[in-house]
């Protein structure tokens, strides 16, 4: 299934996760919020680009991404998730019926491209054979704030033998747009996770042999989705975790080396 | 001298060229306009990393870099040009009598740091020994359009031996911020340049031996300049080509590998 067919089961109302789906194309974060808030958050995007990557910001009322043919952000994406003033307020498989002429659409980069990178070179990812999600932990790190967005830096955990680190790190080097190089190595506690086994979001991941294996953490396109809760904005909009927006772009593209 | 000492330099109203001064230290091209149009040149920074790779963006109103200590961008800058509704009207080594509390500051990337990289890299940049400016020319190639900011892309030109090609290549990948890689390498026509010896701005570049070299395009800082001056805004404020403001950045904290 290629990208474009995906964004059409979105379109006609399935509800799925994209991970693995069309595979080599570029998945993005979703945030859609009134233009009165865009410059605060573009900018908090900025200076937060290891959790916040841009990969497109639309015209504020535009709704098609000019990296998605014929795409339609307000249908394309399998699960939404609406805000209220900060509030969670439900999951929604389409936001025609809400979308506002003041909307400006950010898609932010995505693990998932930098994921079939690890596994290319031999990095054992096993929560996608498991059917579990990575593990995720609110850090102790402060995001640089802007106007109304601030707080913790989220990421994402994943276990590497430590014959495997510098592949780690180099790997995920060709990827700024999609979190780019670690954020820590071991020493879990110095980013304030006290236990490395129980994740704020997402499923634990206890490897085999701890002996073996060091916990790698990337900056997590969770970030902002906390950092819009506490914006309290009117209204906001996400995608739901692991239902994204698939576009024509291919992983490559977003390759620096 | 370093980068502190520079920026004071600037302060007393000194008004020199930057070029080769606190070598390793980051420079930037600045571009000051009212927070009316900052949403727009902002999207069209994004939209256009290559011309503009944004460095910082202050808060409205701010004029002191987090990444320059104790800095002022309305004094520590050797020398200013300012626009009115897009015309040239003055250069000035001091802009605070004209400050506004809604003027909005952009720092973008600038080639020093990538053209020390390629030096070290036995690339010769004979203009530097010279005393001349580096070949640029306006292309037939258009920005990605924002609002009232649209225009040509403005490239630099350099003359690279066959054989440093591909080192000319990876050296740039280091340094997406600081332009990156090439757009053009030779067929000059391609990219609207007729006479590759016939430059739109800087000094001409002859090499000894054309068969030997090609000439290789980078996009240019130049680039935004021009697009500010077609935005016609009732006033924007950048530095004078060359006199750039001096970070307190180490040029490999701008390196992604």
């Amino acid at each position: 299934m290629n990208a474009k067919e995906l964004r059409q089961r979105a379109r006609n109302g399935e509800n799925f996760t994209t991970s693995g789906l069309a595979k080599g194309n570029v998945q993005t974060n979703v945030v859609i919020i009134p233009k009165s808030q865009a410059f605060d958050f573009m900018l908090f995007c900025i200076r937060n680009p290891k959790p916040c990557p841009i990969i497109e910001v639309f015209d504020p009322g535009n709704f098609s991404s000019s990296y998605a043919k014929d795409s339609d952000i307000r249908t394309d994406v399998p699960e939404y998730k609406i805000f209220i003033n900060g509030e969670f307020v439900e999951f929604s498989t389409d936001i025609k019926s809400i979308w506002r002429s003041d909307f400006v659409v950010f898609l932010l980069g995505c693990s998932f491209t930098f994921e079939n990178e690890l596994i290319k070179n031999g990095i054992e990812l096993p929560y996608f054979s498991n059917k579990k999600n990575v593990p995720m932990f609110i850090t102790s790190l402060d995001t640089e704030p802007v106007g109304n967005f601030s707080g913790k830096m989220v990421v994402t955990q994943r276990w590497v033998r430590k014959d495997k680190v510098v592949k780690a790190v180099q790997a995920t080097s060709r990827y700024p747009n999609q979190h780019g190089t670690p954020i820590q190595i071991d020493n879990s506690e110095d980013i304030g996770i006290v236990d490395p086994y129980k994740p704020d979001f997402g499923d634990p991941w206890i490897p085999d042999n701890t002996k073996d294996y060091v916990p790698m953490y990337w900056a997590c396109g969770v970030t902002p989705q906390l950092i819009l809760q506490s914006a309290k904005m009117d209204i906001s909009i996400t995608h739901s975790p692991g239902k994204m927006f698939v576009t024509d772009l291919k992983d490559e593209d977003m390759a620096v080396i």
